[in-house]
């Protein structure tokens, strides 16, 4: 035994760094992005043999973008400068907002991501670096030293679909070790997206954890479900296997996904400890996700007392005759004489949707139906749906 | 109402396309890789103004890496061709073995993963892509049209070492509809690695499903540990906010998650309908973890009936004078007369800890203490715990 350990004293000078090998990558060995005191942000990337880097990302002015479809608002370009050691490298000129970003890099026209930061997150076909600028409402997309929840990939059964489906189900912090029951906010996801979108750049748990931790938010469920019909789950995470995702998916505004709706609120009422009944139930989504809110909550009027439209596409679907859509101004008005406790409406002033949000308004308007509306600058990106969920939850089950 | 819906389906030309912008960054137009029906794979990369692009990963031949800490066998590189699109292609030469490989791009010098490939895994402190060769056993780590299981990251406490800490859970298909008792599996990353390696890289959740389903393994609980004892969860997942990760955390190999273990199977026991006795809880854990499952088997012998070292590092710790690592034969004896159900051991013959494995297994041998020893090909790599852990799984709780 002592030669055995004395063969081991010897091994041990390598293999703490060899273990380190089992990723074979190799570690980055400079620092991108930096976000310094003053909320600065340095980028970095190791290309000697560059001519041109370039980083690109939403903490940028937003430049004009041309498509087939129109002229966007897309995040703009600002060039890093190469030292003498090969490194290039870029901070910004002042201090950024306080906000979860998203960037990528661009060498020699080629977008890549920054080999040194890990963190990156996948919106609907791309993936791309995050980092959060602390401070103000950034804090709370933060992970806190505060009790976290739970967070599951849970699968229940759709029969109305056919299938078995993949939900996101966040318990809160003590769920597990309590007798109570809890109210559930269902939260939806927009085109392109699936049951991952809200707790990844969405950061939900992250904002229940914080929001419940200061008080501002009752603990309640929050299940993320997902609104592509035709999908059991998340890319990757189905039998079809590692597929490249497609933003044109059948089924995601035909009424499928409203008409199976009380299938998952059956499956949470008998899998969880909910408090089953409309007065603890909420609904929101973002985009296609606020148009399957508006839906499902007149569809089953005594289902959601709190309903949240987060730059809603509202609009009827193109030629679907599903049952869902028919009597549109009926089924509100049925929704509205039950009175709903909260109808909030959110949209950013530069968002496309901006107009058809205006006109649903003034519907509800000329009807007087009682909502809250909140307006918020930019467009339809993820900045304002992270805003909109911090706004949305302290108002439920109040 | 009609007007607004006269209205709203004027907006319908621009807005499906224009939902999809939340992806600001517009979705790839070439498929990369592809995984061909013979079994090659084509790699492509739109990259006009590059000179050299390379792809490299571990479906290539290894070549020899020189480090300061000597030779290594590191992923290989093929050069793809550039057409005259600009688009850079690779196919290789024959067909693959069924497998879950990893790749990145190398763009003159320059090291980034495949922009048209979402599936990208972070293992210790880079990110690759990922692709899988199906068949054979491969076809565990593909999710399959099977019951699937529930994976949670959840918060335990653990008094001594100070901190709230995050585990992954899977519990199996039916938990949630069963009123039974389920066996509990442990099983532990390697260093650099934390709580999400074992279901990300380790593809543990795919392949207890596909076992489970299969009726090759018994439905069982699995609990992936963070074995860092400095740190409460993942990179990105602490109050550390989003900081690198690194592989040189203290506390990994000093005793102090071993002494505190107990303190995870008393949460899982209390919050998980277990059966809480020996012979249905397993450990096992890859290269440290092997180290950490050793010597908590060891520690408390009467916790673990089913015992597995996976390339496990076998050393004492530079210098640590924990209690843990006192007395090592005397409670390896102690271990091993209370007879537990498995001890086993598996090590690819080119692991550079292939001789410490070996001389351990003279110590089991000298001292009549059974064991099941499984060798494999190949070194200190995912491919080895992967097929380790498909092996182990099925001896289980038997």
């Amino acid at each position: 035994m002592k030669k055995f350990l004395a063969l081991l004293a010897l091994l041990m000078f390598v293999s703490i760094s060899a273990i380190a090998q089992q990723a074979l990558w190799g570690v980055p060995t400079i620092i991108s992005p930096e976000v310094h005191k003053d909320k600065t942000v340095t980028f970095r990337l190791n290309a000697p043999n560059a001519d041109l880097v370039q980083v690109t990302g939403d903490f940028l002015p937003t430049e004009k973008i041309k498509t087939p479809f129109g002229e966007f608002d897309g995040p703009g370009y600002a060039d890093l400068k190469k030292n003498d050691k090969g490194i290039w490298e870029y901070t910004t000129p002042s201090p950024l907002a306080p906000e979860l970003y998203s960037y990528t890099f661009v060498v020699d026209s080629l977008k890549m991501t920054d080999p040194s930061n890990i963190y990156q997150i996948r919106d609907v076909a791309s993936v791309t670096n995050i980092f959060i600028v602390p401070g103000e409402r950034a804090d709370l997309y933060s992970v806190n030293n505060v009790p976290h929840g739970t967070l599951s990939k849970i699968w229940y059964n759709s029969p109305s679909l056919g299938m078995n489906r993949r939900l996101t189900v966040y318990t809160p912090a003590g769920y597990e070790d309590s007798k109570e029951s809890y109210p559930v906010f269902y939260l939806l996801h927009g085109m392109g997206g699936d049951e991952n979108a809200w707790s990844e750049l969405g950061r939900a748990a992250q904002i229940l954890d914080n929001l419940i931790a200061q008080e501002k938010a009752k603990p309640m469920i929050v299940v993320m479900t997902n609104g592509n019909a035709s999908q059991e789950a998340a890319p990757g995470e189905t039998s079809a296997g590692l597929l490249p995702p497609t933003t044109q998916l059948p089924k995601t505004m035909d009424g499928s996904f409203e008409t199976s709706f009380p299938e998952v609120v059956d499956f949470i009422d008998s899998h969880y400890r909910t408090i089953p009944q409309k007065s603890a139930r909420a609904i929101a989504g973002l985009s296609m996700g606020g148009f399957h809110s508006l839906h499902i909550s007149k569809e089953y009027p005594d289902m959601f007392d709190y309903v949240g439209l987060f730059s809603a596409a509202i609009m009827p679907n193109q030629g679907v005759q599903s049952p869902i859509y028919s009597d549109f101004e009926g089924k509100l008005k049925k929704q509205f004489d039950k009175k709903p406790a909260l109808y909030w409406i959110a949209i950013g002033n530069k968002d496309f949707l901006y107009d058809a949000n205006n006109q649903f308004r003034k519907i509800l308007d000329s009807n007087n139906y009682p909502y809250e509306y909140f307006e918020t600058g930019d467009g339809h990106i993820w900045k304002n749906w992270r805003i909109y969920l911090t706004e949305f939850i302290p108002k439920l089950f109040k």
